[in-house]
């Protein structure tokens, strides 16, 4: 398995070449003006595949985006990897908080990345990640070094919360069929500091109208009589927590996973400096849950808060308007034994509860999912933790992230399969933020450890 | 003074397709994208007064937009009235909600108004309003039967706050001294229930921006650890009014003028049916302070609202994000002996101490006024409410309305002249809203009513 490191060095200009041509298409799933380009993505993507090596190469339609679909299928005897990952990014707004533009790369150094970053929307968060495995593919396959089969799936519809997935997956369970799904969507640590994911946060994720008058009003004949529907949502958004931060909503908590004392304490031995922490995001101070670490607040707790608001008059200057309607989108993230469905209506119900008679009040539920944790005794896991401290040098530490994915629990259900979750990223590579970025360095790097994995998981599993 | 009937007969459709030419320029004093539509609008005021045959017409250059000055001295010994209005409009979003392009003026019947209303921005707030004294004029003109001088000062910067009125009229008191001031940019309460507006709030208008994080953040990683900066501003914003809806400013209300039960109930008996003013809005309840009745709310008590909200993701479906920044822009209606200035200050002051240590906050004053009343026992309003009954066949009530025309204020200080405010116009006019309008019999009975007014005016005055 030595040569990895001769291919990778032999081919990275093209590996990074061929992902900054990936990167260069505005794949924004979110938004219906892109559509055209999320398609040419999935076409780019079977390509790769087809170049990598792969069979069976398909771009299967679905009711929303399609899911790009290729194996390599050496032994049906040996053991199966599913590779799951997205090809659609998130918008780029606020784009004027860009320094280069979104869809045109470019690979800048930063402090914690001396060999290069590559700059666009979607480097790290999804299609960075999901490339150094066709990557790492395409080399097991054309040095015959695949200890077993591999099928691929790449979905367009991740950042819209996976609509069209479970369908698929029901309608394709025998051609899907694996004994583990291998995932690049979460982070690390630090390049210093190898971590796994083991676990994920559910979320629930809603859009609220709050809606006063039939039509916009001027404050001054109407101001302190009428319903002002953007201060009634800013009290209702209020409401939603109380003095110390916990969430309002009756029930919210009821199913929450209680971790022990000693398992806490266990968790607080992950490096965490929140010093560093507060400095990084130029803070003075952090804001959370009373009686939990900052770790814990995103690591083990739910959570709540408003992704968008808008209402009345943003333009330039002054304009003395009583809006009419007033918008928010507003997300949960659950932790494990919470329902997304469950959340999602405790939080309708008690939204709608919170309306003073003045106003009419619309809760659109947008999409969700459940949280996940894998099992650090696992076979996978064990496989994925060994590959990493081959080219890394170090044990990685298992580490519950806030973030979600909410296919991860449905894989679990369709298939039987555990989930493990192998990102190169870093929290500081911004995804879904302006200058999204993903190192060089952590690029290669993903490239040379994955094919370890499949060696190391082939060999425990025999 | 009948002729003016048949005057009215024969030119009332020049007089309407004049005013439609001076709708179609989108004169959007808020937003500089239009200063060439605004520069051009108050030249074609500037012609509309030398048409009517005012003399000594000017476009008077000003830090921002420019004053028109046009006069007719018949005699310096009489009275002089100096007219005020302004050619600036408000922006015209929500700009999807607007039955007709704004700009693009049509005539159309409705409920309130049979005879059919202009519908366009600025066709009520100010344009058609203060052309109804440019015809007046131009009539009283050409028949020699005004009786006494006339100025006018046509502004185009009302809708942002009238920033550079204070030095032109210090720098232009004795070109524009006058003896009365009139103006027609508020309401009356019904066609058939003429109304002089004798009470105005003051104004004071703010924006505020909330910043957390230093760029936008996954709300995965960092949700309920890091700041999130709209949380954080509803909650700032809910706590500007009490369970009441008393503002919570400390020293807001010190000032504020109080009203005898007496003159309280004295108001009370002006008409005001609160089941057809709800089913006019559309909603099920009103909203306003506790123990005032809903034209009390608006007519003599100070008020806070929210006249926009922005922040974070808002675009078509889910992102899932922390903003870096949230703003508001709010404003306060202020009543009689509330100073704007400190207003703004106080409210600085109490909104910056809201602010967890988490976020940072900036309140930018955008503008304000002081409140204004105008005495019923003056010559003025007495030449005032007889000019609207012999026109409407009724004494029209006395009324306090919610608005605010900042400059009033101004007005009494430097000149020492009290101001008539004559409006035509209906609350459901849709002033600041989509499908703003104007009715044409409102139109034609201004242009009516204003000669009497300068008739009676001298009458009483000599």
């Amino acid at each position: 398995m030595k040569d990895i490191n001769n291919y990778i060095s032999t081919n990275k200009d093209r590996f990074i070449n061929e992902l900054i041509d990936l990167l260069k298409i505005p794949s924004i799933s979110a938004d219906p003006a892109y559509s055209k380009d999320v398609l040419e993505t999935a076409k780019a993507v079977k390509k790769s595949l087809d170049d990598a090596g792969c069979e069976n190469t398909e771009i299967c339609e679905t009711k929303g985006y399609p899911v790009v679909y290729g194996d390599k299928i050496i032994d049906p005897n040996l053991p199966t990897v599913l590779v799951y990952g997205h090809y659609d990014v998130q918008p780029p707004d606020p784009i004027n908080l860009w320094d280069s533009p979104p869809f045109e790369p470019i690979i800048k150094k930063t402090e914690l990345h001396p060999d290069g970053a590559i700059f666009a929307r979607g480097a790290c968060d999804d299609k960075g990640q999901f490339f150094m495995h066709v990557k790492a593919v395409e080399y097991m396959i054309k040095n015959n070094t695949l200890p077993c089969n591999v099928k691929f799936m790449i979905e367009g519809e991740e950042e819209v919360g996976s609509d069209s997935l479970e369908d698929f997956l029901k309608e394709n369970s025998e051609k899907l069929k694996n004994d583990i799904i291998l995932i690049s969507d979460t982070g690390m640590i630090t390049n210093d500091t190898p971590s796994i994911t083991t676990g994920l946060r559910g979320l629930s994720y809603v859009e609220v109208e709050v809606t006063g008058a039939n039509r916009d009003l001027h404050s001054g004949i109407y101001g302190g009589a009428a319903p002002n529907p953007i201060n009634v949502l800013a009290k209702m958004i209020a409401e939603l927590h109380d003095e110390n931060n916990h969430i309002t909503i009756p029930g919210f908590y009821d199913k929450v996973e209680v971790i022990s004392d000693e398992e806490r304490a266990e968790m607080a031995k992950a490096p965490f400096d929140l010093e560093e922490y507060k400095k990084a995001l130029d803070i003075d101070d952090v804001h959370g849950e009373k009686g939990y670490s900052t770790s814990e607040r995103f690591g083990i707790r739910p959570t709540l808060d408003v992704n968008g608001i808008w209402g009345g008059y943003m333009g330039e200057g002054a304009k003395t308007v009583i809006a009419s309607k007033a918008y928010a989108k507003i997300s949960m993230r659950l932790v494990p034994d919470q329902d997304w469905h469950e959340i999602t209506d405790l939080f309708t119900k008690h939204f709608k509860s919170l309306a003073p008679k003045s106003v009419k009040v619309k809760v659109t539920p947008h999409h969700g999912g459940q949280a996940y944790v894998t099992p650090i005794e696992s076979i996978g896991y064990q496989a994925a933790s060994k590959a990493m401290e081959t080219t890394f040098g170090k044990t990685p530490v298992p580490q519950r992230t806030g973030g979600s994915i909410p296919i991860v629990a449905l894989f679990e259900n369709v298939f039987d399969s555990k989930t493990i979750l192998l990102g190169f990223g870093l929290d500081s590579d911004a995804i879904h933020s302006p200058n999204e970025h993903f190192g060089v360095w952590n690029f290669l790097k993903g490239i040379e450890t994955i094919p370890y994995f499949y060696k190391y998981y082939t060999e425990m599993k025999a």
